[in-house]
C-alpha cells in the first residue's frame, strides 16, 4: 500500500534521515512536497529523484534557482513563507516536520490544520508553541508522533497504556560534553570544546544546547505538552551512553524503556510506519559489545538549564518562548566568541526576568513573543 | 468493579505475593478458591481472611486438618487432585497458577479449558506440556499471562506490537552465584553456595537452576511457547544486576525492555490488573542510585544448560519434559550430596541420550514422559 509524505526541511539532517528511509522502501511512498530554506540545487536534485509533487524554499530570494534546477521535470517550484505553508496544507499520510526554528511553526501549524499525522522533529513547534498548538492538534484532530529520539523513545513505551498509570516519566540525557568536566573547566569552556558531542553528530547549535543541557531542558517543556502526566511526572536522569533513550515507569513498579543506536533513522522509522514497523538498515543494539550503562542525577547547580526550563514550564504561557528565543541569541554570542559558556543559561534567566508577554492565543502572537525575546537579549547583549 | 480470583498454590511465594496485592485492595476482588499441597492450617487461615468459597489440600491426607481449621468458617474444604481440578475449573475472572512441578499441570489445564485468564507462574506447564498446554489455550480461547519476571517483561513489551516485527526477544539471566567464578570453583560447588542467589530469595531448587543456568534454559523454553517468534529470534544475555527484566527489539532498531526491582509483586500486578495496571507498594526504580548495569554474553562452556536447553526446544515433543523431570532428580541429588555441581548438567544429557519418547498429545502422555524420565534418571544415580 502506497502511503504520501511531505518533509519539511527536506535538505537537513532529518530530512535526509526520512528521504533514505524512503529510498529503501520507494515502492511504498508518494511524495508530495520537498521543502528546504535555501538549498535550492540540493532540494531539486532530490525533488527529482523522488518525484516530489512540488518543491518549495522557504527563501524566495533562492526560487530562481530552485525553478533552474527544477527545469523539465515535471516537479512545481514554490518559493516563499506562504508556499510553504500551501505545500503543508496539501496534505498527506504523514508529514514531517523538521524545519529548525521559528521558520517552521506555520507550515507545521498549516499540517496540522489539515488534521493529518505529523512526524514532529521541530523543537521550537512543542517548546515556544506548546498549547496553542497543542489545542490546535485536537481541535483539528491531528495525530503527533514525535520524532526526537527521547520523546519517540517515551511514546513506544507508552503504547497501549494509560496515562493515569504512569509514575514517572523520565528523559535521558547524555549530559554533554562538559558532564565530568569542573567548574573551572566549563567556566573557560570554548565553542570548540561546546560543539564536540561525545554520542551524536550534530549541528553547532544543538551541540551548545547539549553542552548547556538547555537542550534537555527544551526536551522537558516538549515532553511536558507532549505527555501530559504533570510536570510533578517528569524528571531526567543522567545516562553518559545515550543507550536508553528514556524510560516510563508505571504505578506498578514495571518501568519500560526504549534503547537503540544513536541513528536518528530508528525514531523517525518508528513515527514513519506506526503504528507497525518498518526495517532500517540501523545494527541491531549489542549490549555484550556495549558492556556497561551508568545513570546519575543531574547536577543542576554545574547545570541549571534543566531547572531554568522546568520553571518556565510551570510559568507557561509565554516563558517557554521567551526561554528559547533568548537561548539562541545567547547561543549565537557564545559561539561568535562573545559571551562565555557559563553567560548562556545567565543571560536566558536575566532574559526572563525582564517580564514575560502575555501567554500567545495565536501562533502570531508566538512570534511576537519570540520576536521580542530576542530584541531583549540582543539589547542586554550590547551592555554586556 | 469487583473481580474474581482463584489462586492455585496459595501458601507458596507466588501465591503470598498474589495475595498481598489482593489485600492491598481487598474490596475490588472476590476469591473463589485457594488451594495448597498440604499446609492445611495456614490455607485455612487464608481462606478465612478472604473469605474463599473453597480451601483445597492437593494431598488428600490433609484434608482433615483442613476441615478442622475451617470449621464455623462457612469455607468448603476439599482435598486430592480431583479437587484441585474441580476448583480450577470452577472459573474465576483470572486464575493464578503457582503450584509447583508436575502436580499443577492438570488443574492448571482445567482453568484454561474453562477459557478463562490464566497468570501463569507454573515454570513446569510450558516446558513439559508446551504443545498441549497452547493447543488448549488455542482451543478454549483462554488467556495466558506470564508471571515469571522475564516473561512478564517481554509481554510488557510486546504490548500492541506485531510479533512478525520482532528482531530479537533477549532474556535477561543474573548469571547465578558462580557467575564469576573460576571452572575450578564450579567443579568444587557445595550446595550452600549454589543456593546463594545473590538478587533473588528463591527456594533451593530454583536457586542451583539459576546457579546451573538450567533455570534459564527452562525459560528460553517457556518464552519459545509464548512468543512464538522462532527460535532463532530468541536469545540470552547476561545481566548480572537484574534490574532489565528482559528486552524486545524491533526490525526498526528499536528496543523495548522493561526494567524493575527483584519483587515478584510487580509481574504479578501487571497480570492481574492487565490491560490496565493497579498499584502495588515496591519502591520506584531508582537508576541514579543503581549507577551502573552491566551486560555480557553467557558463556556456554562454562554452563551448557542453556544450549542443552535450546537442543531441547528444538526437538520439541517430549524432549523438554525429560529435560525437566531430569533436572528436578539431578538438582536433588546434588542437593543430597550425592553428586556434584557440573554432574547436574551432565546427567540430564545423559537422559536425553537415552532416549526420548513419543511426541506427547495429552496431558497424561506428558506427565507419563516425564514419570519415564524420572525413572530413567533415578536409575543413573543409582550406578554412579
Amino acid at each position: 500500500m502506497t502511503r504520501s509524505i511531505t518533509v519539511l526541511g527536506a535538505t537537513g539532517s532529518v530530512g535526509a534521515s526520512t528521504l533514505d528511509l524512503v529510498r529503501r522502501n520507494r515502492g511504498n511512498w508518494r511524495v508530495v512536497a520537498l521543502t528546504a530554506n535555501c538549498s535550492a540545487v540540493e532540494l531539486a536534485k532530490l525533488a527529482r529523484e523522488f518525484e516530489a509533487e512540488v518543491a518549495v524554499v522557504g527563501d524566495e530570494s533562492c526560487l530562481s534557482d530552485l525553478r533552474e534546477a527544477l527545469a523539465g521535470s515535471g516537479v512545481e517550484a514554490a518559493g516563499g513563507p506562504d508556499a510553504l505553508n500551501e505545500a503543508a496544507a496539501r496534505g498527506a499520510d504523514i508529514t514531517v516536520a523538521a524545519i529548525v526554528g521559528c521558520a517552521g511553526l506555520a507550515p507545521t501549524m498549516a499540517a496540522i490544520e489539515q488534521g493529518g499525522t505529523i512526524a514532529l522533529a521541530n523543537k521550537e513547534a512543542l517548546v515556544s508553541a506548546g498549547e496553542v498548538m497543542t489545542a490546535a492538534v485536537a481541535k483539528h484532530g491531528a495525530t503527533l508522533l514525535p520524532v526526537d529520539s527521547e520523546h519517540n523513545a517515551i511514546f513506544q513505551c507508552l503504547e497501549g497504556e494509560d496515562l493515569a498509570n504512569v509514575r514517572w516519566i523520565t528523559l535521558t540525557a547524555s549530559g554533554g560534553p562538559f558532564r565530568d568536566a569542573t567548574r573551572e573547566q566549563i567556566e573557560a569552556a570554548t565553542p570548540a570544546q561546546a560543539v564536540a558531542h561525545p554520542n551524536w553528530d550534530m549541528g553547532a547549535k544543538i551541540s551548545v544546547d547539549s553542552a548547556t543541557m538547555m537542550n534537555k531542558g527544551l526536551e522537558f517543556i516538549e515532553a511536558y505538552h507532549l505527555f501530559p502526566v504533570g510536570l510533578e511526572r517528569l524528571r531526567i536522569i543522567v545516562h553518559p551512553q545515550s543507550i536508553v533513550h528514556s524510560m516510563v515507569e508505571y504505578r506498578d513498579g514495571s518501568t519500560l524503556a526504549q534503547l537503540g543506536p544513536s541513528d536518528m533513522r530508528v525514531p523517525i522509522a518508528s513515527a514513519l510506519a506506526w503504528p507497525q514497523r518498518m526495517d532500517t538498515p540501523c545494527a541491531p543494539l549489542d549490549l555484550a559489545a556495549i558492556g556497561t550503562l551508568t545513570f546519575r542525577a543531574p547536577d543542576e547547580h554545574m547545570f541549571p538549564a534543566t531547572r531554568v526550563a522546568r520553571e518556565c514550564a510551570e510559568a507557561g504561557g509565554a516563558a517557554p518562548a521567551v526561554l528559547n528565543a533568548a537561548n539562541e541569541v545567547a547561543v549565537a554570542a557564545f559561539l561568535a566568541g562573545k559571551i562565555k559558556f557559563t553567560r548562556i543559561v545567565a543571560q536566558c534567566e536575566q532574559v526572563l526576568g525582564l517580564g514575560i508577554p502575555p501567554a500567545p492565543n495565536t501562533l502570531d502572537e508566538v512570534i511576537a513573543a519570540d520576536a521580542d525575546a530576542r530584541r531583549r537579549a540582543g539589547e542586554l547583549l550590547e551592555r554586556v
